[in-house]
């Protein structure tokens, strides 16, 4: 069904009070989208458009609802009425929407969980964020290095409907130590009556609770799993990220990328539903920065006021030249910016990628040059040409290789090579622009 | 074993002519990080590192090859040697080597394929670049409706070996139409005597092999599926998708798109592989562009040469004016290409997020004019910094629409909306910013 058509039959169904006849037609609606259906109404009906479905059921949509539906929920509805859909939620999925509410919320939801329900949430939510144990499940498929394979897909189809995932389950020693994993895939060819510790694999790929989640998400996607198992600071297993999980991750992290390197700072809502407050202050920061950054520019443009006076139409490449300046250092900086996140070149690869640099960025200032020098002769004649050739020549290398570099200098002093943005390396090749123009115009015309 | 421990080992085996008894210290190697450290020797060391280990092993490895080095190999190994790896590899990837090769290439691969293969490689390389057709496997597994989910379990065993995922099987009729789907967790729960059109999801999620790949991994990202069934135009099963070639695609796009956003073309390849002519050629188009581009900015200066003559102490501020109206521009521009590639906003909500821009711009124009007054004063007196004052909150808040609006209008008209770069919103809020300022400077300053 598509979307609008599904909201239409619900909102039918709610203006005759007819909810409970929907359950047949949402059969085949998937969670995902019913959770997007119905999250375009208020809380009270969608509250409604929730309830009358089986608990299982209402779990699952509750984790696809959006964050912040979520937490207005929990905070709406009393507490017996959730506490049945909370138990059911999956543990990282719980833990998320538990470390969104306030202490005063917390304290209200955890007695009507059952004591390891509690425990378990309490641990995951304990976890910094943006670290592997704040985004790991503990709904693992463990299996004893002793159970014969029979025996383990046994466990694994009771266990199937309580945890996130049955296709890799983990052999864990009685210390609870992760010696091993296993896919189901490979279960099913095994001989019925191998031990698991015969036919699993004993070098599994695993992180401990606080690697970077970009990290995680990075292994993940490199080695092709399904799941990554996590371990504590004693080897001890304590939970899994699923690919699923990862791909959220990579989807938030490049968001956060982009924003960064047009310096809007990190948003944990979406644009559409960022306040305007928000919005304001995530933005006003970069740029009250950059105008003082831009305060050199200005200084040099008066340093040269004479020159400007004498040869006014200077003025007419000043914005083209310092543009280009900005554009090449922009192209630059971006191919290594990304380049660093995918892992695609690392901080060795600076000095190489230099060399390369200045010979690229030579054949676009030669480009560049001969596209402005016919404007240059009829605007101001051969003279202001000439400076503007060679200016331009000179600020589009000087441009490149400050967005090249920049990066690598932020790496090479750990800081996130994507605060190079776009505008930080526009105002350094600002300055440096109206600087070597004028430099050069001095010179030249003999001023 | 970390990487360059194993480059050290490999060399050491290579100088002692000892590759043979790698095997044993290479067991628990990861294929991807195989791959990795040979992708370090050259063409013939690499060779000798692959051909000691089984076909199978070498298949798999070959596939994490980058596709370079894929190609190398192909051209300058025999191929009779090369066959049986080409032979086992993943339809998929197979592929795509084949499209990387030249004409006579292909002609000197094909009959070293059986007829089946041979049909199948032809059939998926078919598919244009970028469509789901281009991108998927077909080596998925299929079950008939009648089957006893006992006997499917069998079938799902002996094909593994040979299939990408065992995970997902895929239900078809007699005409090979898509009928149902269902998982390995669902079978092995089920009764082992129900049929499997008893037990299958009748409403599988599907996509034409024409789909854009982006959108495929849109599809399973929002569904977390393990794998999505293409059909032909005749809703025939012609092959998956998987999350992990989903979360490829992702990263490829990710990429495009960042590049995209500062100007740079499409690289094929990573930026470090990439040649000196490719760069040039995949940045110089854009720079010359917004040259041009820049020519009004200096025609609006030229056209205000009087004013500016009066008043040299204006051009202080000019840099500082119009960085900030394109900065501002870049960052309401990114926040919206973002939001549109990740669907959190379309086409539809333009007029709210405008509306919602002229607030949140309106406080930043304040904020930055209020910066900028103290050195208004400072510079020119009140006259100059009332003028100054003024043009900064307006060209933040032009600055900001501009940013805002040009990606839905990029939509509007079916082009990528991540081609309202930041040096492109740039470009156009200099032209405005030179305009608004020495326009409000000629008006308030009576010339």
């Amino acid at each position: 069904m598509e979307l609008p058509v599904l909201i239409e039959t619900l909102r039918d169904a709610l203006e005759h009070d007819q909810t409970e006849q929907l359950i047949d037609k949402l059969e085949d609606v998937h969670p995902a989208d019913y959770a997007a259906a119905i999250s375009n109404f208020s809380s009270p009906d969608l509250w409604s458009l929730l309830t009358f479905l089986p608990t299982h059921t209402q779990a699952k949509i509750f984790g696809y609802l959006p964050p912040e539906t979520q937490v207005q929920l929990a905070i709406r509805v009393s507490r017996r009425s959730l506490s049945p859909i909370i138990r059911q939620m999956s543990s990282d999925e719980r833990a998320d929407l538990f470390n969104r509410l306030t202490e005063e919320q917390k304290d209200a939801l955890l007695p009507a969980l059952a004591q390891a329900e509690r425990e378990d949430l309490l641990l995951l939510s304990s976890y910094e964020e943006g670290t592997a144990g704040s985004i790991m499940t503990s709904d693992y498929a463990i299996l004893h290095p002793e159970l014969t394979v029979r025996n383990a897909i046994d466990v694994l189809r009771r266990e199937a409907p309580d945890k996130e995932t049955i296709y890799s389950a983990y052999v864990v020693d009685n210390d609870r130590k992760l010696i091993g994993v296993i896919t189901l895939r490979e279960l099913i060819i095994a001989p019925a009556n191998a031990r698991i510790h015969e036919v699993m694999n004993h070098d599994p790929i695993f992180a401990q609770t606080s690697m970077l989640q970009e990290e995680v998400a990075a292994l993940i996607s490199h080695y092709d799993l399904l799941a990554l198992p996590i371990v504590n600071e004693e080897q001890q297993m304590v939970g899994i990220v699923t690919y699923d999980d990862a791909m959220d991750v990579v989807e938030e992290e490049t968001t956060e990328d982009f924003h960064k390197a047009a310096t809007v700072g990190k948003l944990e809502t979406s644009v559409k539903h960022a306040g305007i407050g928000l919005l304001y202050r995530k933005r006003v920061l970069w740029l009250v920065i950059l105008v003082f950054g831009n305060i050199f520019s200005g200084a040099g443009i008066a340093y040269f006021e004479e020159t400007i006076a004498s040869y006014l139409a200077l003025l007419f490449f000043l914005p083209l030249l310092i543009a280009s300046s900005g554009n090449a250092g922009a192209q630059s900086g971006t191919l290594m910016v990304r380049a660093l996140a995918t892992g695609d070149v690392n901080i060795r690869d600076w000095s190489y990628l230099l060399g390369r640099e200045i010979l690229v960025a030579g054949l676009l200032g030669l480009t560049m040059s001969a596209a402005v020098v016919g404007l240059g002769i009829w605007r101001g004649g051969m003279d202001i040409a000439v400076v503007v050739a060679l200016t331009m020549m000179l600020v589009v290398v000087a441009g490149s290789l400050i967005g090249l570099s920049l990066p690598f200098l932020l790496s090479r002093f750990n800081l996130d090579p994507a605060t190079a943005s776009g505008p930080l390396i526009t105002s350094i090749a600002d300055v440096t622009g109206v600087v070597l123009y004028f430099s050069i115009a001095t010179w030249y015309l003999g001023l």
